[in-house]
């Protein structure tokens, strides 16, 4: 049986493989796609979302267009290295068809609420942006996100450093205060953090593949990840990038790929460790925690899903 | 068989009672003591190292007097805040006997390099203060590190926040040039760390039990550890302590006790985050780590492991 999901993105080159790879994924049930500003601000990723769906001919799944800053702003600021490692557009200035399609009326919370009641154990949702939108719908409907199966975070750094600062990933830092709440509710949570992706990486050897597929559609979507190697080449010196949100999405379909550890997780709000996601003290000695962080992956199985899913959509 | 192991102190309460614990295991053939500067001087941890064996009857035990103070300094600074911890005299500023013995003459880097080199893979290194005799006998001669079974470290926080600062905990960050050596080596390291020793706790209700024992020796280390409660109730609201060295010694003997995560790890030397323990990018896609941190302890059964032992001594 196909597994329900909702996607929670900030369009962004590493979300645009993930959305791609949900639509190529067979187990993947792709019902709703919610957007949010963080790579980019949210109207733009909102048309991103529509234009990687219209190059994947997923014309049919809904995008709700959500939060457009963090909770405790009144507007968005794009961090200039974002716009180095995503491009102008967010997602790599190729040469994509802009969507003519508009986006749903309804919210991004209110159609995770009601998606949440009408699926609960059937639906997963796979956040891999900022957790405001989360954050939100949580504080409006906490029962609605308590009872669906499980909420994959691609966000934080446990037990490596962080990428925006040494202590804080970038998902996390962008809405510090909504990532707290939302890691210390019961909500049940599986962080796929830098721990994992980090580990997880694409290179010119996979985007060969889709320039040798010879289409319009796979040359944009090589182009557009050959734009992101650049910025892991020059930053980090990594001959690839890492699968960020895809592999957010691999562990959701796929719980196997991935060892975890039972920790209940906060996270720091006050410099210089502002974003930090971290154990939580307070429920370290009580009872049964409800966040899994994920701390190993099989990484090589991973990259084989994705490139199949990937090929069925591209080739 | 027995697993002949040394331990490295600094003896402080905690690591008296691992040396007690170590002494009434049956598992544990202790082949002698070595010490260092930490939680006190390594005069004093010297002295209380003999007056502890003394106390269980473990006279034939020899202990080896190691580093005085840090690798990048030329003295030993105390933290006020250990004193309130383990007290003036570092073990609770109890009726303790102390000991005539005088230590060997050999230092303890010295007999850590002779007895790795002796008995290789029989050899367990337990190491529950400052890395420095560690760092030191390793410089000196690496091969001879390198070829013992394994080196078990109480240190370090990598998955919830420091004890000193919130990035670092205290055998860590007091020196963390000789940990960062020691880290990024290639030596067979296991780490027992916060996250494990902070789920470990012993409380009033155990050492009422020695209490009752009735006689001079339990009574004095009764007391010794309700002093150390006292700290863990006013800092930390706690109602117990946590067994660091107890449990490091305890994982040593029975490593089923804990599950681990294998990651290359490095320590950070700059503020703010001086003395944090955290994975080393580096390495993270090369090959096996040698390093194993443990994440997850079987806290009650190591507990009636180390209540059966401190019977046998303490009765």
């Amino acid at each position: 049986m196909k597994q329900k999901i909702i996607l929670d993105v900030d369009t962004g080159i590493d979300d645009a493989l993930a959305l791609l790879y949900t639509i190529g994924e067979e187990k993947a049930d792709l019902l709703g796609v919610t957007t949010t500003y963080g790579n980019i601000d949210v109207e733009q990723a909102t048309r991103n979302t529509l234009s990687i769906l219209d190059l994947a001919d997923a014309t049919k799944v809904p995008v709700y267009p959500g939060s457009a800053h963090r909770l405790s702003s009144k507007e968005y600021h794009r961090r200039e290295v974002t716009t180095r490692i995503h491009g102008q557009d967010g997602i790599g200035d190729t040469a994509i068809h802009q969507s003519t399609r508009a986006p749903e009326k309804q919210t991004a919370i209110d159609y995770l609420i009601e998606t949440a009641l009408q699926y609960q154990k059937e639906l997963k949702l796979v956040c891999v942006g900022p957790l405001t939108n989360l954050a939100k719908a949580y504080e409006k409907n906490p029962t609605a996100l308590l009872n669906v199966d499980e909420i994959v975070i691609m966000g934080g750094a446990l037990t490596v450093p962080g990428n925006v600062t040494d202590f804080a990933e970038a998902n996390i830092i962008e809405d510090a205060k909504a990532a707290k709440r939302i890691l210390e509710s019961d909500l049940p949570l599986k962080i796929v953090g830098l721990d994992v992706t980090m580990r997880t990486i694409l290179t010119q050897k996979e985007t060969n593949k889709w320039h040798n597929f010879g289409n319009e559609e796979s040359q944009i979507i090589a182009e557009m990840t050959d734009y992101y190697f650049k910025s892991y080449q020059e930053q980090l010196g990594m001959p690839g990038c890492a699968l960020h949100d895809p592999l957010a999405v691999g562990i959701a379909l796929y719980p196997n790929l991935a060892k975890t550890l039972a920790l209940d997780l906060t996270v720091q709000l006050k410099e210089p460790a502002e974003g930090r996601m971290i154990g939580d003290y307070k429920k370290l000695n009580r009872g049964t925690p409800t966040t899994e962080t994920c701390l190993q992956v099989d990484h090589e199985k991973f990259l084989t899903l994705f490139m199949t899913a990937m090929e069925k959509v591209l080739h």
